[in-house]
């Protein structure tokens, strides 16, 4: 057996090969499996089809809650939210007695493996579709970091570089857009292209998700961009990863009409207002696609409540999939205790969860809802344009394993 | 109050109204409630959006293990399998040692509603695709019942009817075919012409839902059919409630490959061959399309094995989403203890659950394998073309309530 030095990267206790070929990890937002799968049906996805012919298609499960925030974060810390803290877009912040957005730095509990590896000498790029996630994925980070939302504002002090719209060649895509991902995309490639950094990071945004089904002309549309430029990137001899932060259901009736538990308003209605907080952790300044309606919730019983009595009013009602303890939450989906409410509650895969109907604001979803947030969204897409090896049989994989997939486990090119 | 006596037929312990307007239940095999909503996106059934505008869209939960014939027998007899014994389409008669389908009506416990309007003295007809429902929803009914498999051979003597292909004008369909399901709907509209039945009962076959992706030109082209048909029952003053045996899940991964735990292999592999029987109750004479693949099946235990040991082993296996006793599986999905195994075993949305690979025949996937029979499925459509009242708040809706609402509780036409 070759037992040859072998030059490697340490984070949060798991060990990275250096890549001897580029490494892109794409983190493709609500990339339900079937997205691909209906694209290489409908014919529309070659490079696709290609790929996942040569290299690996596996499923694995991502982060509960399946939100963008814990799963982003899980996948470059390669650790789950019971490390690194991030279980939520948003949170009660218990000891200030507020309740904030998640995306400070602050908040974080873990270094970045994109960190760690510029720490050790390798040129590192992350790109992100919304300015939200840039400032956590990139805390800590000496290299290339930006969003699409914002190219038009990097700096080279605050991303390690500037003229990105001349880089890549497009205007500042809308932030409701297919073109936000796209820009992300079409960043990697001139980044690839130009800098050629040993791993890159492309996160995108899953608006198109939110709106269109699996093999619908919209959504195999943003699946043929993506082949394109995943083919490029290919071309550039880069060793692919591709996962999910989560997957997407349809949350409506046959109709289309919204299927909506508003727990804080039944909660008041049976227990009495005051009695419980309702927290929503898909809650971010970008609401319009989805309502700020996920199939998670996290609830905080106040004085003048039991536990089981609201636990028992939770479990009741219909199209609650599961209601857990802070506890039984903690071990189940290995979250951060102190950053979750005293329960959990899931929705079923086509139901989600939000506070009084009064606040939240649904005149955005002119088409029928799709979300995420469940255990119904947790299966997701690993997939490699290489092969695997040595990949233990019976293995649970999860989407943050997909650095460790990408350079622990590639067999070389052919 | 208006205490007038309202004439009523009992069937299985529940009461229904005889209807004033002739009554049309159609069971959609397969029918995802996606596949309404991207056909009502998609404008292709422009009926069906009107209907559920100005009638009632609900969700109900089907009969798990979600399959076809535990739920088109629990929605004649509007009880569910602890009832009428069906319990999958396939079953093992301990008593008799044999593997056996359950088609025939000497499994039936129960009689059906069908049956006990007709015994009223109403006009009942049924419709299947399949011969194989035929025999088992027809029973003791004294009035029309016939499949579009074997249209050509209905006698009189048999089916209450004879002629039929002269009736619908069409022939005789394949059966793995959108046409099978299209000559069903065209039957029923040509009863409804000559016969007005008081009671009409449609069931499809889902060869296209095992085929094709919610919203797909395949998928919404065979809903853009039954939208003309539901419009033309609707104009010939029939009351309509359309829900479906189960739902549909992709059962595969991204690349399209199918994703299957042959459980009999692993078992084998494990315990030793000879110590477990399994058996898929999704298992028919007709599997080209899914290849005898669902995501539900039972275990028995045979001396030489113990239970908690065979548990144990299908607990570990990745794409099981629960193992249940046979007495746990009796209470939480109404089966009946006698036509079950000692271990049931329901696979995730992704995944389906075979016996050895050598006993699956694949080569009919030509399309990427979609199939059911899991909790996964178990939320159907349940849609009236007319409001409903005094359906009790809170009420866990099922499949096998579709004649209850539709008969006791929708409102007159406007």
């Amino acid at each position: 057996m070759n037992t040859a030095v072998i030059d490697t990267v340490q984070a949060n206790g798991r060990r990275y090969a250096k890549p001897k070929h580029p490494v892109v990890v794409v983190c493709v937002d609500g990339c339900e499996p079937d997205y691909v799968t209906q694209a290489i049906q409908a014919g529309v996805a070659p490079y696709l089809e290609r790929m996942l012919a040569q290299g690996s298609s596996l499923i694995g499960d991502c982060v509960v809650p399946s939100f963008t925030n814990p799963n982003n974060v899980s996948i470059v810390t390669g650790v789950p939210p019971s490390v690194h803290g991030i279980c939520g877009n948003y949170f009660y912040d218990v000891a200030a007695d507020r309740e904030v957005m998640m995306n400070d730095p602050e908040y974080l509990r873990a270094p970045t493996l994109l960190a760690a590896f510029a720490d050790a000498g390798a040129l590192v790029a992350a790109v992100t579709a919304k300015d939200k996630l840039r400032t956590m994925l990139g805390h800590g980070l000496k290299g290339i970091c930006f969003s699409a939302e914002k190219a038009d504002k990097a700096t080279v002090g605050e991303c390690g570089i500037d003229n990105v719209l001349e880089l890549v060649g497009k205007p500042v895509p809308s932030v409701y857009s297919a073109d936000l991902s796209e820009f992300v995309f079409a960043a990697g490639v001139r980044l690839m292209e130009t800098r050629r950094p040993d791993l890159l990071y492309l996160s995108t945004t899953d608006y198109v998700q939110h709106k269109c089904a699996p093999g619908t002309p919209e959504a195999n549309a943003f699946y043929a961009m993506m082949d394109g430029y995943l083919s490029q990137l290919d071309a550039l001899g880069a060793v692919i990863g591709l996962t999910a932060d989560h997957g997407m259901s349809p949350k409506t009736d046959a109709a289309g009409n919204p299927r909506v538990v508003y727990l804080q308003q039944e909660l008041d209605a049976q227990l009495g207002a005051g009695s419980t907080r309702v927290i929503l952790p898909i809650t971010d300044p970008y609401v319009v696609h989805h309502g700020a309606l996920g199939s998670f919730a996290t609830i905080y019983v106040n004085a003048g409540a039991t536990l089981e009595g609201v636990r028992s009013a939770l479990t009741a009602l219909p199209g609650v999939e599961v209601v857990l303890t802070r506890e039984e939450a903690v071990q189940r989906f290995e979250l951060a205790g102190d950053r979750i409410g005293d329960l959990v509650v899931v929705s079923d895969h086509l139901t989600v969860l939000g506070t009084s109907a009064a606040r939240h604001d649904l005149s955005g979803l002119t088409v029928p809802l799709r979300s995420h947030g469940g255990i119904s969204e947790q299966k997701v897409p690993l997939l490699f344009n290489r092969p695997l090896r040595n990949v233990e049989p019976g293995r649970r994989l999860r989407n943050f394993d997909v650095f460790d997939l990408a350079l622990n486990h590639t067999a070389p090119s052919v």
